[in-house]
């Protein structure tokens, strides 16, 4: 086995790296945010999801202000080394509109529905 | 119900939104890939995924050359319209490496384990 080093990964212009964050009860995708090598750091440390926020250039800790906390569940890489899937343990809603998933909006025959509700 | 216009997305200074790529069948995300509002055109029009190659810099109909196609089941958008959730159903392998997944690499107790092996 390899020693994981995050910075072995590959990392866009600003030094960040997108991170897919899944549901391990069902599979649900919940979000995608993005991560810098410390984040990962962080993450893999205390086993708490911690992104990096481009709108506030800081450090996300996800739940630290919603209680909406990610456990990490499993850390995986993609082939290109540019891509992250992380399995969580999610409470409650992962979007900050209160919806468990941040992918409740359904394009079909042109038009978009929305198809999920708030859950808190 | 709101008419889907791709030039309502929010693209990155490339041009480009990433897309994730769900199995339809078992939940498994199988890949991220990135798409420009043409692309996006062109898969809802045809229900065959189409990406953009950055290194490439072309339009990547996804089995065009490897027969791996990916059929679109659902489109969906996230709550901040920059992330593309494609739920699909996936020929064979979707990573280059002949894996089902891209995501084939594990990080447990600090070090790398591969978890897939090429299926065909």
């Amino acid at each position: 086995m390899a020693e994981f080093d995050p910075a072995t990964l590959t990392y866009n212009e600003a030094g960040l790296i997108p991170a897919i964050a899944q549901d391990h009860a069902n599979g649900e995708v919940l979000m995608m945010a993005w991560m810098n090598a410390e984040s990962i750091a962080r993450t893999l440390d205390g086993g708490i999801v911690t992104y990096w926020s481009r709108s506030r250039q800081s450090f996300w800790r996800k739940g630290d202000t919603s209680g909406h906390v990610q456990r990490l569940v499993e850390f995986r890489i993609d082939c290109d080394r540019d891509c992250l899937l992380l399995i969580v343990d999610q409470t409650g809603a992962a979007c900050h509109t209160h919806r468990r998933s941040c992918f409740y909006t359904l394009v079909e025959d042109g038009a978009e529905r929305i198809t999920a509700d708030p859950i808190d």
